[in-house]
């Protein structure tokens, strides 16, 4: 578990025994930190300790690349509708934004993520996100581990091969559990929507979402100048209750 | 808690003890059923017993009105970021199923809903959700209330006098806390957002969601021909951590 | 040349020397007719003389399938930045809308539609338009005529097979003259944008279109619930200058 | 009516007698230039003549503001379904590109700019776009002269006081003539449904309007990760025809 010590413009999340260097001095973080503790460092330039809430571990996890950003990991959340103490299978891990909102939630995530070194990053983000223990990051290919795994309460993936997965869902899914894949291309897209469809699953849909901002000022209301553009598809199927 | 009995293209939403009638019989079900149960009525017709996931709460609670959208629960819990064991304060209820969803993810919600009839239809979704331990359905006005209310780790709003509260929010919330209000219209959510800029809130957004379903068919990949509306905005602000 | 004929909720598109019979009796519209005369039946009811529009061709042409929309005409008027006097291509015909609001504009047209009940559908389209001396309506393939085709200022396609027209536009168009492709699916839009940088075209770009009502009622502004659908794909090129 | 001359990256839009004075040289513009020509500086450097069409006069024209976009000229073209001959009214006239496009299809224009020095500046990127004579630039405010005014075909509005004009549209127009007006904001959008309903006015709608490219590379086809923002709203209805 992580702490954020926040000062004016300044923020740093940090856990417990870590040591922060910065020219406002030496700090060092004590292992009974808690939230609403003033600390100083060696020249007493004082920063208070927060609790870091979802968006500020978005903010902070190291990143091994395009994070799902948090309006893609809400409609996952929302279209899931999971429960704590569900048990789900994710591929790939990435930065681990996603595990680390689930497993934040009470959720069991076994994630699969094949890059070592993002895995081993991922790793740190779930020690920092406070969820070591709800999430189990393995290094590898979750195709070649398919045969092992069985009985998810739901499924999420982000992978280019999201659709040779989606053909195995009945196999790993309880009945009625969830998927949800998230691709940026049509064809992939389309892939996991056939592969959904081949392999019995109901409530097959594939969605886009586009979100724009509200600019509200002296001269009126309208929608944001500034475009939002793409992220990605979502495809969502359940595995058949019977 | 309440269990799915599911058969060919039936599905029926019943707690332990509750009996269900129908053109094929007659069935109790037992204080000890569980999932993957199968169940038989007094004339031997078969139904089978799933555990129901969010969506099928979402298919089945009683509606007191139009119901907060699987997209838009998403939305708010992605941009929330909360954590099993949050405490979340919550206006007005509803039928209930941000409730619903927020407490299976582990969530305390204190909500509340002015009417008394809304109020005990929220209090037996809650149960039938098995939520109702961790969400507290208050009657009656949560403006009433503002001066009694502290400390809590979030709040979502879909109320019409939204920005009241907002305004309030910096006494409401812990440091660095979130809020989501959900608002059809234009001019109350500029309201929200006018409020939240006045009582010092930061990260003051409202946005608009738009998703549209693919088409994946023999002829091609396309946007659906059947128009997705709108349902809300949703304005988010979140108290300063200092 | 065609007039509407209006009488509280009725509304008739006709030309001069045609007869309308109804339950207000038979009128004759004179070859002289005008906008503003009142015409009256044989048993004495009035119908006022109005100047077609645009948007009243788009309700009383008949149709043949489903016709281009007023927005997506536009936005192909719009980013064709055509002139009057300008010499266009078109195919297919199918109603004829577009190459009727094309004609109104001044512009020639020689138009392909492969349906021969089609075409002369069309054909009475553009004369009751009022444009059957600025559009041609040719029956056939325009693929079969492309080697006897040059020197157009513009070209507009709504058919399947758009993208082998695209990939001889460069003998098909004067230089820096544009074209637009209607087309609803993913697939046939990329093989069109494909076939257009293939053949050196510039300024290659595909758009989709969402629009959405607004409602402003008592209760304030908000987008309408009632969604729009997808029509199409929009790809644009030109020709290169040089 | 000018030209654009083209070499290689260049172009330059000049009108017949003009002079081009550059690092290749100076050429004079011949009186009787032709598209197709080409011309050469004192040093022997070649350009050649090409028509300019309207996507060139878009980037070309002067600007005095933010022009309206392609694709709001479209719409409101596509919308309003003019002829060619019809008659006209504009304010305010900005940089001109919707007088100009609208000239260029043959409509006559009566075109309001309260800034002199914009106006100015709009009869020169008239003169440039060649229909000077088609379009009548009016330095002052448009509510001055509403008395004066009648009997147009379309009335289009890009002011910050439309609704005062709209209020007045039954005396501009004839029967079922269209207006369009354009406005950034939800309040004066919603000034103009307001007004419109008042004035007795038809077909009253409000549009916005959200454009997406799309992306078709290697890897797959989707909507640009570039963000496309808003322009405006558009406001759009008819006379009654009686």
């Amino acid at each position: 578990m992580s702490y954020l010590l926040v000062r004016e413009d300044r923020e740093h999340l940090l856990e417990p025994g870590d040591t922060l260097e910065s020219d406002l001095g030496i700090l060092e973080v004590p292992e009974d930190v808690e939230p609403g503790d003033t600390l100083e460092t060696h020249i007493g330039e004082r920063f208070v300790v927060r609790e870091p809430r979802g968006p500020d571990l978005f903010d902070h996890l190291e990143r091994t690349g395009a994070p799902m950003m948090p309006r893609d990991i809400g409609l996952v959340l929302g279209q899931l509708g999971l429960a704590a103490g569900d048990r789900v299978l994710d591929a790939g891990t990435g930065t681990g934004i996603l595990a680390a909102y689930l497993g934040r939630l009470g959720v069991e995530v076994t994630t699969y993520e094949r890059d070592a070194d993002f895995a081993e990053v991922a790793r740190d983000n779930m020690a920092t996100a406070g969820v070591a223990d709800r999430v189990e990051v393995r290094t590898g290919d979750v195709t070649d581990d398919l045969d092992a795994l069985s009985d998810f309460d739901g499924l999420t993936l982000d992978t280019g091969d999201a659709a040779t997965v989606v053909s195995r869902a009945p196999d790993l899914l309880a009945p009625g559990a969830p998927l949800a894949v998230y691709s940026p291309f049509v064809e992939s897209s389309r892939d996991c929507v056939e592969a959904a469809r081949d392999a019995g699953l109901v409530d097959v849909e594939t969605v886009e979402t586009i979100q724009r901002g509200m600019d509200f000022d002296e001269r009126g209301s309208r929608p944001s100048t500034r475009g939002v553009g793409h992220t990605g598809y979502l495809t969502f199927a359940r595995t058949p209750l019977l």
